[in-house]
């Protein structure tokens, strides 16, 4: 069963480990790349590394970003000789910087030298920048336009948004790989990732939301997993975001958002009451726990997912 | 008074750091670049930085090279993702590169990078490459031609050097800087270093030689130190590349080396007996102890190189 999973970092990660507990080398991951930086002339794909180190096994999970076992000592040596260094890299995270930058100067394209590094960690499952043509996500906020990094990282996500843009996408391009692992999926999967900065770029990019909406026509169930639960973000600035840009902070308010594009959407247990207002809005739902807090709550919840999907199937069996 | 120093790595560090013990910013190195290279897309400069990292007292004197308390976690890592490291990098030291590596590809002109890490590091003296075009050192050897650095280090210098050859040097000039600085010396100190492959590429360059010539015929004295001691290098391969050169190995061959440049020679006080030898090339000797085995010992033999230099000074006093 081939599965298509739109991701952002942590939550999006977290549950790629949990469907490809189930799929192994049947899941692509799509990964947002508008958070992408360079810093100290290292390229730094966040979002993509998220989702490598937690499919390697390799995630810290008490810090709850980068590699477990980490140590600091180039970023500590570059704050001793007078650089910023807010943005915290670490000693091993900044092998695979290195080596993603070394290739990408070398003239490759982004989604190979993202193959490359998977094959170095040794992962099945693909993981597919939405793009290859860089896409850059501003935030205007209360105390002016940001780069992603400088209001997610340096301001502690502390100001407030007021709008976002995404800087490139005219640009920008669904890449070969991602138009035709989307056109073989027979389950897509939008995962508890937030809507507006981590899953709007993706479906931002000219050609990808059609596709998607292609793909829906010829029966292909879309599954959306909301970030929100008991009106919350599990983690990250999604429910402020969502508040600030005048959306209900719910599971219902992240539901409406997708409904044009989701033909299912999983809401947390203790937001079942909210299930009826998501099913008017023409969405089937899925109410379990979502909570991903250790290996088996990842494959639980995957599991719960592709079990929805394989219901909500219409088109013909694969 | 104005010193320069011509110098490569290790030795050429020491005596810099015991010239700038009575110097401080008046001294100025001017160091061999046909060594450095790029490694996992870092630019290296492992003579410039030598000379950094000890004249900012952070060399690592048990190791021999690099950083003091250094780390490997960037390496390690590397080399876990598949990359060959035999030219191994440690953490802060990554950290100077990373800095260097950004500055580069920013288009600033190497020798405004390493003033701009010199100051960053704190140090007194000025630390000039040879010039701000590349210049990269090649040795023909009994297995063919090598990269510098694979024959020094991934190769340990066991291949036996048949020829050496500085690519790039026809379009190579010796920057501004350089000029300036050797047009205002009172004195000229040709380090300990190799005279093949860290001397020679800095003389080599196009126009240096003869500048050097010029102040010397302006009564500016140009003293040589003795890389060898009782016929054998302290460090490195410059005996065993003298000999299969065809050069004796002995502080008299390498005088000889230079006797067409320098004014006066320093050999070791265990090679007294070949002082008549040098002085029949035509140069004044002193015979000290060269052996720089502490801080003191740079010093010393620092200020004996100074006082030894002013007694040759034939041109007007400064």
């Amino acid at each position: 069963m081939g599965v298509v999973e739109l991701a952002g970092g942590v939550g999006g990660a977290k549950l790629a480990h949990g469907l490809a507990a189930h799929l192994g080398p049947e899941l692509s991951v799509v990964v947002n790349t508008g958070d992408d930086l360079e810093r100290h002339g290292l390229v730094v794909w966040p979002d993509h590394d998220t989702v490598l180190y937690t499919l390697a096994g390799l995630d810290d999970r008490e810090r709850g970003w980068g590699l477990r076992d980490e140590t600091w000592a180039v970023i500590d040596q570059l704050e001793r000789l007078g650089e910023e260094t807010w943005f915290r890299l670490g000693d091993r995270d900044i092998a695979t910087h290195l080596l993603r930058t070394e290739q990408l100067r070398a003239g490759r394209r982004p989604t190979e030298v993202a193959l490359d590094l998977q094959r170095r960690f040794g992962i099945g499952p693909r993981i597919l920048p939405m793009s290859d043509e860089p896409v850059r996500t501003v935030v205007e906020t209360d105390v002016g336009r940001l780069e992603f990094q400088e209001y997610f990282v340096r301001l502690r996500q502390t100001p407030t948004v007021r709008a976002v843009a995404f800087l490139g996408l005219e640009a920008a391009r669904p890449t070969g790989e991602v138009e035709a692992a989307i056109r073989a999926a027979d389950l897509v999967v939008v995962a508890p990732s937030n809507p507006i900065v981590s899953i709007g770029p993706i479906l931002a990019v000219p050609g990808l939301r059609d596709l998607l909406l292609e793909r829906r026509a010829a029966g292909v169930p879309i599954v959306g997993v909301s970030p929100i639960v008991a009106g919350r973000a599990l983690k990250g600035p999604a429910d402020r975001m969502l508040a600030s840009l005048g959306h209900p902070v719910s599971a219902a308010g992240v539901a409406a958002i997708y409904r044009d594009l989701v033909t299912g959407f999983v809401i947390d247990a203790v937001d079942a009451d909210l299930g009826p207002e998501i099913e008017g809005l023409g969405l089937r739902v899925l109410a379990t726990d979502t909570i991903m807090t250790d290996d088996a709550a990842r494959a639980r919840l995957g599991g719960a997912v592709l079990d929805f999907g394989r219901a909500l199937a219409t088109g013909p069996a694969r």
